[in-house]
């Protein structure tokens, strides 16, 4: 398209205004050139932003540019780039499988047979906010064959990896536990102290989760936990607000308050400061109370503040997954 | 270093072995290949996870390999790489500006002079969690001149974009905040329902926060208003959840409840479903209770469940920081 002459597509124009009346603002000039596309080449509608895609043929290629911020790349990509794709004859299908609570080089060890170079499959791990996921590349003549290996390959998985599996795809930690308190009908809140609110984020990013979830309480402060949770003062100076005693009851009382099934609280040192000789950074306590009694689990996290936040996180809803049987 | 034998790093192998005893677990043996090194190269250590790095020269030139896991990539690059490149003689400053409030079209257009292409010095946007950030990259044959054109770009970015400037470099809307905060001795509680407990994760993410974060409520259903918040069943019955009235009655019950300075309330539909005629997806009220009085702000944000979580999350905080001066 080198050299092309800019020209105006009326109807990217007035969509993209309309995209700005419809939010009560006025559309700057320099969101024009948005609707400017070199001749000869084709428009690809942006239904959830303002910069529309576009195609053309150069030389023997179709060349397709997509707008730059990733949701709305996927939107254009899905809806505009995919249809006009040839598909090419040879099957790949891909497949992801999570688990959580072993580190990558573990769960490497138990599937190291698979993970072979040089097959018509792909197995690798990926590592992200504590969770190992299982990657599948397969590679068939036919659907057919393609979806049979899959099936194969993701219960041989499951067979092998046992409750450390978490789910598959698009599911997260938070949409796996809901699902479970969903299914049984049960009810769920939370009391954060070193988390902050990420563990309420991290549950509640999944849609429909007003479902089970009820809410909580974030006592950073002590004040807020003997206010919001009802944890007795002298609990608190007796062992510290990070210790056993003060999770459970954290957990027990957010459980009490809020009426619901189940309650997981997390307490800990997050850093960098805050430590001490006994209680070092990355000490975290998560507890769960549930209709049967109160767990509390102790953890020390490697990493830095951010990183003992999202495994503190992600630890406490894996006991609850644990403890629902899922 | 192809063709290179692989040899063991006795240190490095101590130093792995160390990291999963500390941690109280057994090494796999997988992870002693990670103190293997081609013979001839140089040992980079990383003090915060397993997988060391390396250097060697290969022709003319030196080849750095760095572990993948970005926190420990940062940490050897700092401490091993860094310190072995020789500086080059152009020198080079970046600096970059955050703004909160306005789209980068209209920031562009604030500043579009300065952003002409083919300068030795380059100012551009970026977009992140709603922020549109003005990065400058500056070229100067010496470090004096650099940083005096630094200075004078940064003033006038300042001067044209105002109270639009949330901060610099590696200042977040939560930092700023709680600077702001911590230079007044004025504490803050939150008060969240549909962003569950995403503001209060922004606010905790900074280190030091328990300076001027008491905690709060994550106030997902109704029940839990009435419980942790105080909010009247009859302003929730007339108004709504997502009304304005409600959420002064959260920002104000958490306000008192915590006893503390500022409270920030949020309450929206943050969609897919939950939505009617009168309140789509994507509206949200912010409230604002402080000293003088409370403030609430309605807003229709754009996007998906994650975008409108996060922006009025960024929002109330932002409006926190005007209310401040800052």
């Amino acid at each position: 398209m080198g050299g092309a002459e800019l020209v105006l597509d009326p109807p990217s124009l007035e969509t993209i205004a309309e995209f700005f009346r419809r939010r009560g603002r006025e559309m700057a000039p320099a969101n024009r050139i948005q609707a400017m596309f070199p001749a000869g080449s084709t428009v690809l509608p942006n239904a959830v932003g303002t910069a529309p895609g576009m195609t053309a043929r150069v030389g023997t290629s179709d060349v397709f540019v997509m707008p730059g911020v990733p949701h709305e790349m996927k939107w254009v990509f899905e809806h505009e780039v995919r249809p006009r794709l040839s598909l090419p004859r040879r099957t790949i299908r891909t497949h992801i499988v999570h688990t959580f609570g072993r580190g990558e080089s573990d769960v490497g060890q138990m599937i190291a047979d698979l993970m072979t170079r040089g097959q018509s499959t792909t197995v690798g791990t990926t590592v992200c906010s504590g969770m190992v996921s299982v990657r599948l590349i397969i590679r068939s003549e036919t659907a057919e064959q393609a979806q049979t290996e899959e099936q194969r390959l993701v219960a041989e998985l499951r067979r092998r990896l046992g409750d450390l599996v978490v789910g598959e795809g698009e599911d997260t930690m938070a949409s796996v536990a809901g699902r479970l308190l969903h299914r049984k009908g049960q009810t769920l809140a939370t009391a954060e102290s070193c988390t902050g609110g990420l563990l309420g984020s991290l549950i509640t990013a999944v849609a429909g989760s007003s479902e089970y979830y009820l809410g909580g309480a974030v006592s950073y402060a002590n004040a807020a936990k003997q206010t919001l949770l009802g944890v007795d003062s002298e609990l608190l100076e007796r062992h510290g607000a990070v210790s056993e005693p003060v999770a459970a009851a954290m957990a027990e009382g957010c459980r009490h308050r809020l009426a619901a099934d189940w309650a997981i609280a997390i307490t800990g040192i997050a850093g960098p400061g805050g430590d001490s000789e006994e209680k070092p950074v990355g000490l975290v306590y998560t507890a769960l109370a549930g209709p049967a009694g109160t767990t509390v689990t102790r953890h020390l996290f490697p990493g830095n503040r951010e990183h003992i936040r999202e495994r503190a996180a992600m630890a406490a809803l894996n006991e609850l997954r644990l403890a629902m049987g899922g």
